[in-house]
């Protein structure tokens, strides 16, 4: 190479402070999941075409596969990066159905890509984390409640902002419009999903026009997108407005039932929230949705989502219900980082910087590290012999909070950088406090309101493709949620 | 999806039970390199297709992309799927310098990709994990003996046959051969890399013929490749040749370095070799070279490699020298997989089975799980409540060890089901003892020769390029190491 590259636009890389929030982000929502019983796996990058065409309009997203050496006409491989990791689970589960236990809960943190246009928070190359819970033929409930508690918790104990976990009901809301007497309630859904882009009086009128309700009915549409909750509060209010169906019923006993399950998690860094609005993917969830949220961070809409899906995959003899939740990484991280509210304090993993008197010492200074490690202390030898105030420097511009020195009689002094104290050690037995084992994530002003001028939120999106039956699919009217189930 | 998908050839995956000994695998290696100070550093998966196109041959296994939506000739994105990880190091170096600190060390554990002919161990998509330390201008070579030792540190503590190491040294062998009075040194390097596949007296014709050597020349340079030593005995074997040459006693002496900066490392798992035929891309490594061998599977060829090459990457003001080493994850793991070598004792992370007496109680169960898992105990709650001798079958077919009852009397007992032995417990406070904490690795026989029939060792490999002058260039000879640096 021979001159600078430039970053490419939409396939974000992160510095190596900033690698650790997202490498400690990882290892802690992987820890959840495991403590929980998700077993992790990775699939490959690429699918057949033919699977990821059948995802409606995100096709026109998938980036193709083309050996360089095949033809000269440029024949495709037949095969494309996946988009997401709902088209590539399903599809493992089907190959490797008869070596899989069911219920199957599994869990994978990876890279997906996506050809749309770049902008913050939607990049072309971007890691995910989701978790599903799959069975063959039949998925009890309560395995609803367990996949939202599973992530609640994981996400509980990130460095972010707050976040929001929105949670509504296909069985609630499509009862409800049944019990009014709606004749489409998926036309109603269609159109009560705008509720986030247009006012409530012109989707009034498109449910008067275009789904067919009276003027009361729509009303009462609108009424039930209104009530949010933050417990199963949500049931009277709903009962109040004196809609009666069966399918309403056991949405409502199961939405509640879902809140407080995660009742145990909530704080103010994780909200909980029933949210009859939610309209999200509704043709192919089948009862729970959901939908992620950063608090301070909606312009980036939803951060992650998920749902019920009664047919995940199908191999034609058996059917696999699933339900399942992701969470966008790159997409709450990376808007974060490039703002500057969140890193970490250390460019290294290094604890210690052994200083280094003469070139003739480093087999001494190399002991010394080597005695550090056995008691897991992440730790370096200075490069080079220079003066101690340079070596000093040098550990401070990485952020290493250490420096160990030998004095000419053999004994060792550890200086603390920051404080400036230097004590006695003894390098087979010293260990720094715990919150210096590792680099600490700094996380600055990251639950004010962002400052306007570098957001590029509300990008366009586009309308639902007809046909999108399936989980996950590619694009809905909420495409905007780029890393995550739909 | 409608009918049973079927493996993709060459991009292998791996079941739950497979990949927990993976992701062991990389904990293990990330744990060592980041002790040593090492940060990691992830690069996006693709590269401007000019950066990819430099590297000779491998060019022609290079996947392009193509964004379906782009234009109906299907014109090209410009960028191209990565097949190393040292040109996007390279990359990211130069693109990120002024906010790097160096000597920069950093590990880099990712998937690659290479459209080439599938085979065991050489996969279309494969893990490798990557140590380099980069200075800016000039690197002390003292790193040499770092990142061989780190490497091997890391190495020997994995789950896999006997490793070996396997190093050397360009100037060594080049300060040699002008010691004799080759004229051509690196035509004598080209031919003596012919050894592992032409017979001795073969390869001494060629010397003569195509190197212009003398007959006493060839023997010479037969003789000092025949020189392999663990421990630093090769010295005085290559002094009793009695040549003579500045270039062959640095070598000497910094080969010397890194095979004893390497003896705290070896054991009977772990071998480290000064192995003087190895020529390992000697047309821009210039000084320590290594691959590294699985003992008993030497039919993959090296499962990694890497060198020191004084120009990793140059902007034109400044040149960035490196030494780095490869270690090739897929291509030593899945082939021990896929013979039933290698494995897990669980599908699941799961120590323990919550059962469940009936369906009511699912919340009593979910507290005990909850409880266990706050002293770091992976557990699930039972799917259903089947009858206990299924709920311990369940329990079985999973590996999980545990099985968690609570009786009539609200008393608790947990079952160990290897032993049968069932004790009174406390889900507060109980712990299984700390072998039970993980999926723990299987390894079988997996020191014992493979069988043959169901390997394709010593496939065709490629004559090198010409004008392959960059680190880490895609094929020269050893074109079978292909999940690592050339």
């Amino acid at each position: 190479m021979s001159a600078k590259p430039t970053p490419l636009s939409g396939f974000p890389e992160l510095l190596p402070e900033q690698r650790f929030v997202e490498q400690q982000v990882i290892d802690t929502l992987r820890r959840t999941f495991e403590l929980h019983g998700f077993a992790g796996i990775e699939t490959r990058a690429v699918e057949p075409m033919d699977q990821l065409l059948r995802k409606g309009e995100t096709s026109k997203e998938v980036y193709v596969l083309r050996r360089l050496q095949a033809d000269a006409e440029g024949a495709d491989s037949g095969m494309g990066l996946h988009f997401d990791l709902t088209v590539p689970f399903a599809r493992y589960v089907l190959e490797n159905a008869g070596k899989l236990e069911f219920p199957f809960r599994r869990y994978q943190i990876q890279k997906a890509w996506r050809g749309e246009r770049p902008q913050e928070g939607r990049y072309r190359e971007f890691t995910q984390a989701d978790i599903d819970v799959v069975m063959k033929d039949e998925l009890p409930f309560h395995f609803d409640v367990e996949v939202a508690r599973v992530m609640a918790e994981a996400l509980s104990g990130l460095p972010l902002p707050p976040l929001r976990l929105r949670v509504n009901n296909r069985k609630l809301i499509e009862g409800f419009y049944r019990g009014i007497g709606a004749a489409d309630p998926q036309a109603v859904i269609t159109i009560i999903d705008k509720l986030d882009k247009l006012p409530a009086d012109q989707v009034a009128a498109l449910l008067r026009s275009d789904a067919g309700l009276s003027g009361a009915q729509a009303d009462q549409c609108l009424q039930l997108a209104t009530i949010s909750t933050t417990d199963s509060g949500f049931v009277d209010k709903v009962r109040a407005l004196g809609v009666e169906h069966e399918l309403l019923d056991t949405g409502l006993a199961e939405l509640a039932a879902v809140i407080d399950g995660c009742a145990a998690v909530r704080s103010d860094r994780f909200e909980v929230e029933a949210s009859l609005s939610l309209a999200r993917g509704l043709d192919y969830y089948t009862g729970t949705v959901f939908e992620i949220y950063m608090v301070g961070f909606e312009f980036l809409k939803s951060v992650g989502g998920g749902g019920r899906y009664d047919a995940l995959a199908s191999d034609g003899r058996s059917t696999y219900p699933g339900v399942g939740i992701s969470f966008g990484i790159s997409r709450s991280l990376v808007p974060l980082m490039s703002r500057g509210l969140l890193s970490s304090d250390r460019r290294v993993p290094s604890v210690v910087l052994v200083a280094l008197p003469d070139e003739e010492s480093r087999p001494a200074s190399d002991a010394i590290a080597q005695a550090l490690r056995a008691n897991g202390v992440a730790c370096e030898v200075a490069a080079s012999a220079q003066k101690f105030g340079k070596q000093i420097r040098y550990a401070e511009r990485r952020g290493i909070p250490y420096v160990w020195f030998t004095g000419r009689d053999g004994g060792h002094e550890v200086k603390d950088i920051r404080s400036g104290e230097q004590v006695a050690a003894d390098p087979a037995t010293w260990t720094p406090p715990e919150q210096d084992l590792r680099p600490r994530v700094v996380s600055t002003g990251s639950t004010t309101e962002p400052s306007a001028g570098n957001t590029e939120p509300h990008a366009g999106s586009t309308e639902p493709s007809a046909g999108n039956n399936e989980p996950h699919a590619g694009n809905t009217e909420q495409t905007a949620s780029n890393e995550e189930k739909q």
